[in-house]
């Protein structure tokens, strides 16, 4: 393996607030999840932030949430699978639009948040996600976390799917991500993360938070920039992985 | 002239509350120009006002606005034109996506309220309108009122434009719509409007206020429905276009 | 039993959109429930609702509910308890300055929606509100279904509480409303309605849906009016208690 | 003159978001012009923002605005005198309300950006603020900036009135503060502003940009915190007044 991909979640801010540097990640990954109007954005943030993407020449997804700006899209709100396909739809064809606008095109979609975590465990939620994906443009593609519903959804659909692990997040056996209230479950040393994801490219296998290890499919690995230390630990995390010989490379063409 | 469309503002309702009756205009017009969230609307709107467009038989264009819930858009709100390109793109892209998973093609923009009647007189602000539509979908037609510079700006960026005279509102000489406030601006009775509207498919000159008359070009009738009374004028519209021997149709293809 | 309050949910409108014909309900009417942002309403609405309420010679209360605009609050949001005392809080303060602008005080609080089913079933909910209502207003009364814990939570924290019963609903043996679905849980007649209230006065007892009956008190009963044929209803309600020789007055004093 | 308030805006965050140091802030002011949902915050964020301001000695005044979260309240929004006066109701009473909950009350209004522009220049939006918080509570005192209409509406409704300058702004001979674009606007150099105001308070004169100066009056002195070099020049201005001997206290009681 030659190229991994680095995402993040960017473009989270709303009218005058800003969320982490976006300036500074934008410099470290090549693929950026940018908010559409549920968690977070509104049109100009979408336009400045996607402007910033292709003059970084970062390619683009779109992170649709739950629309709850005041949550943050971090908790599960009621909707039907019906609901999740029409805010879905919503929220991602304003940012294709503005990403028309932008001259640099969205080239997959990502969900946020509780919705990504919903869409990770429940088929139907996946399989509503994956629907609206496809009616609104089947070029798109999928980034899920590697084991989930979404990526079973999204492949049988017939979907181009790609797989990602995290930098900083412990895993179970079952290959989910640990709840943040277990222990180990957020790694908060920038060197531990680095060898942690080191040792994976080496062997394949990730370890669990049981003492065992599971073998995951990485096409990129998700890292955080919304404070300082999070910047500096992506910012770890890239040079030790081209230390080791990997290029930093988008998992999919920018246009 | 055999044909001529009927256009009306509809799926104007936002959450839980409707405005109008869509049901019976639908019945009546042949195309919808369909709230995408900047005066109302939100997704499940958008979806059940196109699915009901697609059994209706009805064209669907996108009808972005000032965003501005609170006053329906019909308030000018402060906006550069780089701030309208891309609050009208992002919300002509949600409205798209939804047409997508309702699979009933968006085939054309006319702006609403405030933001129609500064496109109407300002270049800059249509100009921008056109840059944003064009960079969404070149596919796109507009629908302006005849005689604007919206009109003008569309035809010079090389987008297809459709001229709509209105059943009853009355006109300046100037070609201009009469402010709201003015003797004559609105008519209400169902008949005269009906009549005015024969003698100009007869004639192919509009009576203004001051007792004279222009020319206009018509490729489609913009009617209300936000109300009983309005409704019933469309009713009567259409019946008297019809007794005349015009077919009502859309002034674009569906698809 | 010499006189009874009719409530009704009012001013449920938001921005450019009405829901029901308030001016209908205000004659009929002793209490009004007046939305204050959370469901429903903006500063314009509820300052035209209480200018209304005070022309009728209604009393006015605050009608809260989870912030869910797109939901008109019937859906139960994620929110703790804390949360729950502060949104109650900021919408019940809203509705009080705005009730002092229109010089018609605001004398009650009822929980609107899902907050009021869940405040019904929840003491850690019912005791948010009544500590918010306490610490925003200690001489604001509490308006609740009748034997709910949002009662029991009124009256143990020392506020004044009125118990009201539904018009068109059917009860459980255990004195909560039935499920919508519930076969009989939802009125539609309205000579049924009216002699079901009548029986009431006359023997203390509410007839349940097992065929039992209930004793349940009753300061107010609450009518709809958000149909044409729910405003029918609560005019045939109110002629019925009249005709019974009962008077339609409010449970609190306007002021 | 032995003692001087400090004012800044704070609490203006929304949702996951922050703006500027708020912790720092408040260990430096002596009153806090807390944001209540027009251009700023949410149900949360007040109570958070309240409890830090009773837990600092902060006095606490409500800073609303034109309802503007998209534009931070720094646009003039289409609005009437009797619109103002109900949206400065809406937002000031949910502030009440939140620091009822607080247990630490609001004093004070100081209208915020664009609202306290057209308040210091049009008397008659002066007015409606004034109408609008005499009706929510007589007792709130008004914070305005010295020599506007906004000082002398409300001392002619009889509400008490606190005058303050500015800083980091610089004046013109009519003791208006200078555009933002005119040179010299805007103080950006901590030892010039605490120099500036020393002499302020030596000689009661302050300088204006043709090289001339103003008396003005002054309770207070406004300071920013919406970035680090705010925080910077904020506590250098209060070691400077402290160094001449001024006490850093509020203009009006906390309670």
């Amino acid at each position: 393996m030659a190229t991994i991909d680095l995402n993040a979640d960017l473009g989270e801010g709303f009218g005058p607030w800003t969320m982490g540097d976006d300036a500074a990640m934008f410099a470290l990954v090549s693929s950026a999840n940018v908010a559409c109007g549920g968690h977070a954005s509104d049109p100009e943030t979408m336009f400045r932030t996607i402007s910033l993407a292709r003059e970084s020449g970062v390619v683009v997804g779109a992170h649709p949430s739950y629309p709850d700006l005041a949550g943050f899209g971090r908790r599960r709100m009621p909707a039907s699978g019906a609901e999740v396909e029409r805010f879905v739809a919503a929220q991602t064809g304003a940012l294709l639009a503005i990403a028309a606008l932008a001259d640099h095109p969205v080239r997959y979609v990502k969900p946020h948040g509780a919705l990504a975590n919903v869409a990770a465990a429940e088929i139907d939620v996946a399989e509503a996600i994956v629907r609206s994906v496809r009616a609104v443009d089947p070029n798109l593609a999928i980034l899920a976390i590697s084991g989930t519903q979404l990526e079973k959804a999204a492949a049988h659909a017939g979907l181009r799917v790609f797989s990602e692990i995290y930098a900083d997040r412990g895993y179970l056996a079952s290959g989910q991500l640990a709840p943040r209230s277990a222990p180990g479950a957020v790694i908060h040393d920038a060197e531990a993360a680095a060898a942690r994801l080191l040792a994976f490219f080496d062997t394949g296998a990730m370890p669990t938070l049981d003492g065992g290890s599971i073998r995951l499919a990485a096409d990129s690995i998700c890292v955080h920039g919304d404070n300082p230390a999070a910047v500096a630990m992506a910012a770890r995390v890239r040079s030790a992985l081209e230390g080791q010989g990997l290029t930093i490379a988008p998992f999919i063409a920018p246009a």
